[in-house]
């Protein structure tokens, strides 16, 4: 018997930090027969702080089913501790929509990885405003939409984005969508819509940031995997990185350069948020990575 | 009420894996008034495997001493986990020898980092096989031994030295001395010397290992902190770290590079272990950084 | 009048260092109308040493065909300094032949960036050893070709592939090809056989180095790009990267995360290939990226 | 013959691009005997842009005196081009005074380095506005200055400072000097004054960039060494570094983490600037590391 994905699962803990609230939670999963493989925890500040918990277990040797197990945790634990809480189970994977404009590179680095089976979501759809893509993406297997948007347009383009999305995705990868979404659309997706911004922010917010950063003389260019807000660009960071650049990179250099960042930081954020390792602290986020 | 470096205690434990030991290390600790403000654990394998796992705590809420703490654990808990443990009190400080010959860097660095008090242990005593470094190290107020050693005198060096080190040092760090240590001294010492290699470990085994990068060519230098064991330069690594180089750089620039490097990776590693947050698991470690 | 990739040439040059190389070769480019927009030299040793020097010019303003340059600098300057020299010009794109076998990504990688235009080559086949990513090439619109090969069937496979190559390629890349070239083949293509190995070479030669990573132990995995010789996994060394790693990673995940590795390592290792910038000294490279 | 670091001479040019000025300058030198043991250029754009150059060379068998050498070669070349240019020898050292407040780990760094010959400066002098690090300075034998400085008495500590400064250093080093220079002071040392920023400029300008940095949630923190001008934390940058930190890293580790960061970005800027690797265009840098 080893760990399987398809029979692992995953318990989220958000609540104020108290003695006892480890021992509750693995004494509960404990009595049930489960075997707990991985297990991550953070308090924001043991007095008064917020407490974060990962658990990742196995479930064949689980006492009841996966629905009555979340039913009875809620009743006998999480109500003691006021717990935000989550339970998912890796065999139900989730759906992943990607909002996309022309550059492909991120768009394609994600379908590529969930092509090869390195990525367990399923992709309904990717969206796009522009109709370049579509090939590409059909290539795939994968359903594309053209939903054209521009500032006469936007609230009836979002309209039709969100029925298209509505009870048909989880979460949403704008892998370089270049429209800025309403705060009303970004309300709908609380924590559910992730972003690749091309700089290691805050440096360079707003447009153009490898032009931005070639005036500046910078030496390190970044790219960064956030949470959308209402904020543009000030949303919870998941992931960042950066990479080496001189006087001898010109601003397409810099561009070229950053598309394999952007490829790996976004890559990294998106499984993260898969496997619930990101769970958000106001407007930080606590990754279990 | 907060945290504090002073009242902080910390619980490291190996165990063979099987479930509810998370829940009956925790309920203990609860029971006895602990707030545990660090939990990281391991599993080598859940079925069958190895568990390791690290607590922090503060002591100020304790209900009973830290010595009757370590007992109870050890009676209630620890037997019947069949678990290898410690805990230990960050207000004793570990006493750390040093042991150097004459490149003075990562001896330096761990002098300077303790003497503005990064690093919390006593430092007892220097030892060096040549007398260069005596006014240096006694600039910081620290005891210095020269022990001459060669092959004629080695075993009757290494008996001076264990006098000298036996009851007044809690563990040994090797900056950059360069004899050869024999099995029976290592013996004395297990897991409890602590090296740094001029290279990324396994690559470069032996001496001078900067001429070897450069005469193999490679594009990055690395540094290794592990712990001496009888097999030369095969004990567990604690940590490494690479910089990158390129043909421009000839053997002088490799070794400048290389002693930024192996200053970083060192004192990763003195404060990893000084932290108990390292755990050796055959010849691998775990390290809850 | 901008500078362009259809209008570029590059003049690649070793040979003994003496006074007066750099100003010998710029003051011929300069009499026929040429301008110099990068210029990177290296000398092994001043004394005795070799020189290497790469330049980038544009030929909109040359006064003669590029033949004709090519035949004059020969004879007027590469001639008086013993140069070993070549003159390639952008607009001829190099043709890259792929071999691979069943690991799909670093292929890929190649693919993907070759047919965004991120990649200036031709790609006039790939070569398997087995048939499962015919389909994956195929959908690129480039030539797939099946050459099984065993122990039995080595010598005839190999030939099989000289005769496939022989005329239709410049340079060969081993993207995650499992057979060893032999010593015959190898020596057919001098430094024009870029393998991609699965570790920080020289750590880990041979087969199956996650696996050997994960019982070392090690803090850092990576990937080397270099190039073929007879000596298996020895060649000269043209890039190198890491990545850090745990306790936490199993050998599966090494893998995942030693892909990420090898696609960017390949993919610059490649473009710097393509773009004349690796120049081979014995068992090393000068790299002027 | 060896090349040596004290017949080590440097040529610095910056002038407007056009074609020739690599030929004329190399052959000046040829004609003089130099034998060129470094070489690099740098084109901002090749149809009018600006031109860099930065030649290493030997002066044992120059056939004038160095300074004959400099006279020849502004008359005969630098004119003809509209030069800016200066050569240095290394055997003089130039002259580094640093400014410091409390913090002293960027001083430390800088007199370590120093002592053991790893930087080829003089230090004339350390001046803080504090008194607190007399005692650490004076053990080296560098010689002391309190300065005080507040709002009241600005000009006239500037002016003090001045009097101490002028004559007798060639740069100034910022190594986390907490008052902010007046235009006035800035402007007689025109990039000749190195500051240590404990951020990834353009992120976290202005005070506590590590509070800053925790509270906007990044996944690393930076540090960058800049040339001072009168826009505060806007300078040329010259070198910059990041470091990972997750959610467990509190202000306080963020500060641990962060000066190790800013010793090695302070130490390598310092390098740079000592071996005339640096020169400035316009608000960027160009840096021949």
């Amino acid at each position: 018997m080893t760990t399987s994905a398809e029979t692992t699962a995953r318990l989220s803990v958000t609540c104020p930090d108290k003695p006892g609230i480890v021992s509750a939670v693995t004494t509960f999963l404990y009595h049930h027969g489960v075997n707990i493989t991985e297990l991550d925890q953070h308090s924001s500040d043991p007095y008064g702080g917020k407490f974060f918990l990962r658990l990742e277990f196995q479930t064949p040797t689980l006492d009841v089913t996966g629905d009555a197990l979340a039913r009875a945790f809620g009743e006998l634990v999480a109500k003691r501790y006021d717990m935000e809480w989550w339970i998912s189970f890796a065999a139900i994977k989730p759906r992943m929509a990607i909002l996309v404009s022309k550059h492909d590179h991120a768009l394609m680095e994600l379908l590529w990885r969930w092509q090869r089976g390195d990525l367990r979501v399923d992709i309904p759809m990717v969206i796009s405003n522009h109709p370049d893509l579509r090939e590409a993406v059909e290539g795939f297997g994968v359903r594309f939409e053209h939903v054209p948007i521009d500032a006469a347009t936007h609230a009836e383009a979002e309209a039709k984005m969100s029925a298209l999305l509505d009870g048909h995705a989880d979460f949403i990868v704008l892998a370089r969508y270049m429209r800025i979404l309403s705060p009303g659309f970004v309300a709908d997706w609380p924590h559910q819509i992730i972003n690749i911004h091309h700089s290691f922010l805050p440096a360079f917010v707003g447009a153009d940031p490898y032009q931005q950063a070639d005036q500046r003389g910078v030496k390190l260019i970044g790219a960064t995997a956030h949470y959308v807000t209402a904020d543009l660009d000030q949303g919870p960071i998941i992931e960042q990185d950066v990479g080496r650049v001189s006087h001898r990179h010109s601003v397409p250099d810099l561009r070229r350069l950053g598309r394999d960042l952007e490829r790996q930081v976004l890559a990294r954020a998106v499984r993260w948020h898969v496997e619930d390792r990101v769970i958000v602290h106001g407007n930080k986020t606590v990754v279990f990575s």
